[in-house]
C-alpha cells in the first residue's frame, strides 16, 4: 500500500466536517477560517514508542492518548478544540493496526469536534506528533503566569491513576481485576478537561495541565508566576481504585510524581471562589483545593497532616 | 541537559517577535491572532534520518529543508507564512549539533518573517516535524483542482538539480566541484517559492509545489482537476550544472522524475497569460512554459521533440 492511498483509505474519508475547514485533507495545505474576536491556540506534542508508551499498546490507545494528551494542552488554556494535524512515522504498513488507530482517533475527535486537516505519513520507527487547534476569546487565554500569593490552588479529578497504571502495565505492579481495568485505563484513555477548562476563563488566574506529575508541573505556575506553594498531601484527590490498589504512602507518591494524569491544575483568586464554586457546580465538574500560593518565590512545600512531607522522585524528565 | 534547558537554550531565545504572536514558547500553547479578510493555511511535513536525507547530513541542512519544505507548501497555495512549531525527536543531547541545527532553523525563518511558537522535543530517533501556518486572503487559495483543458504549464525555477545532488551525496554520481557543490546544495538548501506564490494569487487556476518529481506530482493536478496535460520535455527548464554534469537524457530524466526540488507547477489561462508575465516580471520570478492541459482525463502524455517518450521511474514512494 502506498502513502496516498494510507492517507485515502484511514485518514480522508471522515464523517466529521467543521463549516470553518474550507479545505481538508488533499491539498498543498489545509485552509480554515478564525472567528472574529477569538485568538487561537496551538500546541504539539510527540509520542514515540517506548518512550511514552509501551511497545505493546494497543493502536487505539496510542491514537487516543495522542490526541488527547493536546487536547488536553487546549484544556489547560481555555481554549475550544477546532482542527489538528497528524505526523504519523509507521515502520510497515498495518492494515488491523491503521483500523484500529483511525477508527479510535476519530470517535474521540468526533467526541470533541475537532477535525483531521492533515499531516503526512513516513515510513520510520512508530511516533506520533499531533498538532491541535483551538479558539480562545480575545484576552481569555488561561496562562500559567497569572497567579499571585494567596491564590487556592486546586485539581481536577484525581491524581495518581495513570502512574499506578503504568507500572502495573510494566508487570511492576499487581493488584486485582478491576482495579487493574480501571488504572490502566486512565493512563491508556485520558480524559481532557476541556470542559473544565472553558469554565475556568475569566475565573482562574493560571492554569496548567499535569502530564509530568503534580510535584514537577506545580513549579512552571510556581516560577512563571514568581510565588511559592503549599500543598496539603492528606487533601490529594485519589480515586477509589488506587486507594484499594496501593498503601495511602504509596498513593500519595503517585499523586505528587506520576505524570500521564491530564488534570488540570489551576489557581484561583479568594474572590473569584464564590464565581469558581457556581461555575464547576453548573457544568458537573470535579476540582479539590489542594493548597494555596504564597510570597516564598518558586519554593514549593509539602505538608502532610501539619507535618512537614517529602519527595523523593519528582515527575517523568527526558533526557536524564 | 534536560528537556526545558534543551528548549530554553537554544529556541526559546529567538531574536524574531512577531506582533500576532500573542504568548510564544512556554505555556500549554501559543496564542495567537489572525487578521480580519484573512484565511489559515496549515502544512504538516516529517523528515527522518535515513528516509528523507541521509544520516551524514549536516544539522544546519536538516534544520533549513525541515523548514523549507513547509514554507514550500505554503507557497504552492498563495499563504504568507505566519508561524511554525516543532517537533524534534533526538537520540541524545548533541549541544554542537543543536547549536548548528537552530542557527540555521532561525536564519531561514527570520527571512521569511516565520516564528517558532513551541514544539516538543522527545528522546528518540532523529526526525523532525514541522507544522507551518501562513495567512490566504479569503477566497485566494491556489488549490490544485482548478486547472481546466487549454491552460498552460508552467515550472518556477530548474528541474532535477536536487535529485542529482542525491545521487552526488550517494556517491552514485561523480562530478566537478563546482556542479558537485551547486546540486548538492539543492538538494540541502531548497528555496520555497513564497515570492512566486503570492504572485500567482488570483493568477493561477491550480498550483502545486513539486517534492516527488514533476511527473508525480503533476498527475495530483490532473487528477484534481479532472484533467490530462502534455509535457514538452525539450521545454524542461535545466541548470548550466546539471547540464554540464550529466548527458541531456540523464537530465531530462532527473528533471521528470527526481524530488526535493521544491519549485512551483501550476497553471494559466490563457486569457491569464498577460498577467502572469506583467506578475513574473513584477517579482523578477523565472518560470517556464512547460506544456499545456487538455480533456485526456488525468493522462499525462510526454513529446520530446515532437516524438512521444517514455519514462521509468515516476518520483520518490513510501511504502513501496
Amino acid at each position: 500500500m502506498k502513502e496516498f492511498d494510507v492517507i485515502e483509505r484511514f485518514f480522508a474519508q471522515q464523517s466529521h466536517q467543521r463549516k470553518d475547514v474550507l479545505l481538508g485533507i488533499g491539498d498543498d495545505c489545509a485552509v480554515t477560517s478564525v472567528p472574529e474576536g477569538q485568538n487561537l491556540a496551538t500546541t504539539t506534542d510527540t509520542l514515540i514508542a517506548g518512550v511514552h508508551f509501551p511497545h505493546d499498546t494497543p493502536a487505539e490507545a496510542i491514537a487516543h492518548k495522542a490526541l488527547a494528551v493536546n487536547l488536553s494542552d487546549l484544556a489547560a488554556m481555555g481554549a475550544e478544540p477546532a482542527w489538528f494535524s497528524l505526523a504519523l512515522s509507521l515502520p510497515e504498513v498495518d492494515e488491523n493496526w491503521l483500523e484500529g488507530f483511525s477508527r479510535s482517533l476519530f470517535d474521540l475527535s468526533q467526541y470533541y469536534s475537532i477535525q483531521l486537516i492533515g499531516g503526512d505519513t513516513v515510513q520510520g520507527p512508530l511516533s506520533i506528533t499531533v498538532t491541535a487547534q483551538g479558539f480562545i476569546p480575545q484576552d481569555q487565554a488561561l496562562r500559567r503566569s497569572g497567579a499571585s500569593p494567596g491564590d487556592l490552588l486546586y485539581v481536577t479529578g484525581n491524581l495518581g491513576d495513570a502512574g499506578a497504571g503504568l507500572d502495573i502495565s510494566k508487570g511492576e505492579l499487581s493488584v486485582s481485576e478491576n482495579c487493574e481495568t480501571y488504572l490502566v485505563n486512565r493512563l491508556n484513555y485520558p480524559a481532557p478537561r476541556l470542559l473544565a477548562g472553558t469554565a475556568l476563563r475569566r475565573i482562574a488566574s493560571s492554569c496548567i495541565d499535569i502530564s509530568d506529575g503534580l510535584a514537577k508541573d506545580v513549579m512552571h505556575i510556581l516560577k512563571q508566576s514568581d510565588c511559592g506553594a503549599k500543598i496539603f498531601v492528606e487533601k490529594l484527590p485519589l480515586s477509589i481504585a488506587l486507594k484499594e490498589a496501593v498503601d495511602i504512602e504509596e498513593a500519595y507518591r503517585y499523586a505528587l510524581s506520576s505524570g500521564d494524569d491530564y488534570e488540570l491544575l489551576f489557581t484561583v483568586s479568594e474572590e473569584q471562589k464564590g464565581n469558581l464554586d457556581i461555575a464547576l457546580a453548573n457544568a458537573n465538574i470535579n476540582a479539590t483545593c489542594i493548597g494555596q500560593l504564597n510570597g516564598v518565590k518558586q519554593k514549593l512545600e509539602l505538608r502532610l497532616n501539619d507535618e512537614a512531607y517529602s519527595l523523593q522522585r519528582s515527575g517523568f524528565e527526558h533526557f536524564n
